[in-house]
C-alpha cells in the first residue's frame, strides 16, 4: 500500500495505491476549518464522519480510520507520497522527508506562500499518524529542473535572481512527466528519445516543451499564475497593468486577488470557471462565454507555437487534464490556429477523445501526431514515493 | 515640405521631407528642461543654439529658425505630422488635428501617461509656430486596430475592458505598417495579399503578425512594456512577481521603475542596454552579457512561434529596427531556435544584412523567406500627414 496526500488550503486529497500502482481508494476532504467541513471516499462511495470544523490532521485521521474499517488499508503503508508545490532550486527530484528536507521546504515558502505551508501541514499530520513510514515529497517543480538558463531567466536585474531566486520554475511537473512516459510507451521508445509538447489543461493550465525526455520550456513561471488562461487565473498580462491599476486606485493586494481568483475563464465570461458550463452557455448563444473559450484556445495555440522554439523535432502534441481530456471543442478550436505549424485534426477521432485510435486525434495528413492521454498525477506520486523509499 | 515631429519627455526629433517623401533634414534636441539642453541637425551637421534650459517650444523654434537660415525650409510646410503613442480605441487611422482630436488624445493619456502628454506638448508648440498649417496625428497604435477580439482581450474581469479600456493595443504600428508595404513592394504584390511576421527590434522591441495586410497579433499590449526583452524594459514577467516583490517590501512605484528602466538587456547584463556593446562584451568572455543576448534571442524566437498561431500562410519573416537591421548575431541566434518551424539562414547573406541578396538572408532551402528591411517611421508619418492633409 502507498498513500498519496495532496493538501490545499482547506482541502485534503488522499489516494491509496497497491504496489502495482493501481488506485484502490480515493477520498477528498473539503472546507476544512469551517463548520461545514466534509469528507468522502468515492469507489466505494463512503461518507467520512468529521468532527465539527475539522482541521487537516483530524480529517486525515478520520479518513484513515474509515479506510481501515472498510478493509482498504491493511497494516502500515510501505510509503507515503506528498505533493509539494514548490521545490525551488533545491529539489531536482523527489526527496525522502527528514528534518533537513522539511526545513528546505519551509525555505521555499516565500516562493509559494499559498501552497508550501499547507503542504507542510499535511506532511506533519501524516508523520504524527505514521511515524515509522517513509514519507516522500514529490515536487511540482522538479521535472522542470532541466530548463536551460535562457528559458528560466527573466529579463530583470540580476540581483532578483541571485538574491531572491526570481526565475521560471514551472509547475504541473508530475503531469508533464507522466505525459512523457505515456507517450514513450505508446510510441514504443525510451522516454529519453522523446520530444513533445504537453498541454495540461485542468483548473490550472500549463504547457511544456520536452526535448529528448527533458523539460526545456514551460508556460508557468515563478508562480503558477503565469502563462495560459485558467479557470480563475489570468495567465499572462501586460506587466504595465499593475501601474495602470495602481493609478486607478486599486491596491496591490486587490490586484493579486483579482488575477488569481476572479480572472481567467470566470473573469472573461462573468459566468463560470468551468469549461463544461461555458461550452453549454456558448452553444446557447452567450457571447461572453464564447469569448472566454476563444481567448482560452487562442492563447493556448500561441503558447504551443512558442514551445516550438525549444524543439528541433516533435514526436507529438499531447492534451491532458480535465479540459484537455474531455473538451472536443477546445482541442478543435486550438488546433484550428495551428495550421501553419502543420497540425491537422481528425474530427471523428477528436470527438471520441482518441479512445478508438490509440489516443491519436490527428488527421493522417497532419505533420505531427496529436494525442489525448488521461493524466494521473497521484499515480506518479505513488510511484516516486515507492521508488524513493526503496532506494534508501 | 512636410515636417515630422516626435516628442519624448525631454527630447524632440524634427525631420523634413519633400513631397516625394525624401528626407532632406533631421534634427534632435535632447535634455530639454535641463541646463545642458542641446540640439543639432545631421546632414548637414549643424549645431542649434538653444536658450538655457530650453523647453520643447523653444527648441522647436530654434530648430525651425536654423532650418530657415540654412535654406532647408522654404515658406510654410504643406503638412506637419506628429507621432502620437496612444490612440486608444478612438483612432483607427491618422487624424487631422483640431480641438476635438486634441481632447480625444488627452482622453487617452491615462493609457500612456508618460507619452501622450508630451506628444500634446509638441503638437501645441507646433500649432503656435505654424497656426495655418494642417497638422496630423499619426498613432503608434492605429495599425493594430484590426486585432481580433481573441487577440486583444486579456483574461481579466470584463469590467476592466468595458470601463477602463484594458486590452491589448500594440505599438510600433508605423514601423510594422512600413514593413508590410516594403515587403509587398519587394514581392511585387498588393499589401492586402501579404502575410508576414514583422520583428521591430530597436530600443523598444515588438513583433507583429500581419495577415492579408492587417495586424492580427502583436507582442506589446496595454502598454509598451509587454512582450519581448528590450533595452531597459523587462517585457513579459510572471504576473505573480508583483505580489512576490510586495512581500519583499518593494513598492509598486519602485517595481514599475525597475521594470521600465533597469531591466531588459541592461538588467540581465548589468552592463548596458546597447546590443552592440553587449556583443563586444560577450565576444570577450563576459558571461552576463552573453546571457542577456541569449535570453533576448530565445524570447524573440518564442514570440515568432506564437505569432504563427494567427497565420495560415507566411510570406516572410522580417527584421527591422537598429538591432534587427544590424545584428548578424541576434538574427542568427534567433533563427537557430526556429528550425522546427522551418526557418534556415544563409550565413553569408546574414552577415551582409541581405544587402546583396534583395534583402533576403534565408537559405534557399528555408521553408519561409527571411528579410532584413531598414525601417523609416518618420517617412510613414510624413506620408500619412500629407495624405490626410490633402484628403480634407
Amino acid at each position: 500500500m502507498i498513500l498519496v496526500i495532496n493538501c490545499g488550503s482547506s482541502s485534503l486529497k488522499l489516494a491509496v495505491f497497491n504496489e502495482q500502482l493501481e488506485n484502490t481508494a480515493s477520498g477528498l476532504a473539503e472546507r476544512l476549518g469551517q463548520t461545514d467541513a466534509t469528507a468522502r471516499f468515492k469507489e466505494p462511495d463512503t461518507e467520512v464522519a468529521l468532527p465539527a470544523s475539522a482541521d487537516h490532521q483530524q480529517a486525515l485521521e478520520a479518513m484513515v480510520n474509515t479506510l481501515k474499517s472498510r478493509g482498504l488499508l491493511d497494516g502500515t503503508p510501505l510509503a507515503i507520497g506528498h505533493r509539494v508545490v514548490h521545490g525551488g532550486e533545491t529539489f531536482r527530484e523527489a526527496a525522502l522527508i527528514n528534518d533537513e528536507v522539511l526545513r528546505a521546504i519551509e525555505d521555499c515558502a516565500s516562493l509559494a506562500p499559498l501552497h508550501n505551508p499547507v503542504n507542510l501541514t499535511g506532511i506533519r499530520a501524516t508523520r504524527a499518524l505514521f511515524p515509522d513510514v517513509p514519507q516522500v515529497a514529490v515536487f511540482d517543480t522538479a521535472f522542470h529542473h532541466t530548463l536551460p538558463e535562457q528559458a528560466y531567466r527573466y529579463a530583470l536585474p540580476d540581483r532578483f535572481y541571485q538574491e531572491w531566486g526570481v526565475r521560471r520554475y514551472g509547475f504541473h511537473g508530475t503531469s508533464h512527466y507522466f505525459m512523457l512516459n505515456e507517450t514513450a510507451r505508446l510510441l514504443g521508445r525510451p522516454p529519453s528519445t522523446i520530444s513533445l509538447i504537453s498541454a495540461h489543461l485542468g483548473n490550472g493550465c500549463s504547457v511544456t516543451a520536452i526535448r529528448d525526455g527533458e523539460s526545456v520550456d514551460t508556460s508557468m513561471g515563478l508562480t503558477p499564475l503565469e502563462g495560459l488562461v485558467m479557470g480563475t487565473r489570468s495567465g499572462d498580462v501586460d506587466p504595465g497593468l499593475f501601474d495602470f491599476l495602481r493609478n486607478k486606485g486599486v491596491s496591490g493586494e486587490e490586484v493579486h486577488r483579482i488575477l488569481n481568483n476572479e480572472s481567467g475563464l470566470l473573469g472573461l465570461s462573468g459566468e463560470s470557471n468551468d469549461m463544461r458550463i461555458l461550452e453549454k452557455l456558448a452553444a446557447s448563444g452567450n457571447s461572453q462565454a464564447a469569448l472566454a473559450i476563444e481567448v482560452f484556445c487562442f492563447r493556448l495555440a500561441r503558447y504551443i507555437g512558442a514551445m516550438c522554439a525549444s524543439l528541433d523535432r516533435l514526436d507529438a502534441l499531447v492534451f491532458t487534464g480535465g479540459i484537455g481530456e474531455n473538451s472536443t471543442h477546445v482541442r478543435a478550436r486550438t488546433l484550428s490556429h495551428l495550421k501553419l505549424l502543420g497540425f491537422t485534426l481528425d474530427d471523428a477521432r477528436n470527438r471520441e477523445h482518441g479512445r478508438n485510435s490509440r489516443n491519436e486525434i490527428n488527421h493522417s495528413h497532419s505533420r505531427f501526431p496529436v494525442l489525448v492521454i488521461p493524466t494521473n498525477e497521484e499515480r506518479v506520486i505513488a510511484g516516486e514515493a515507492l521508488k524513493t523509499a526503496n532506494s534508501q
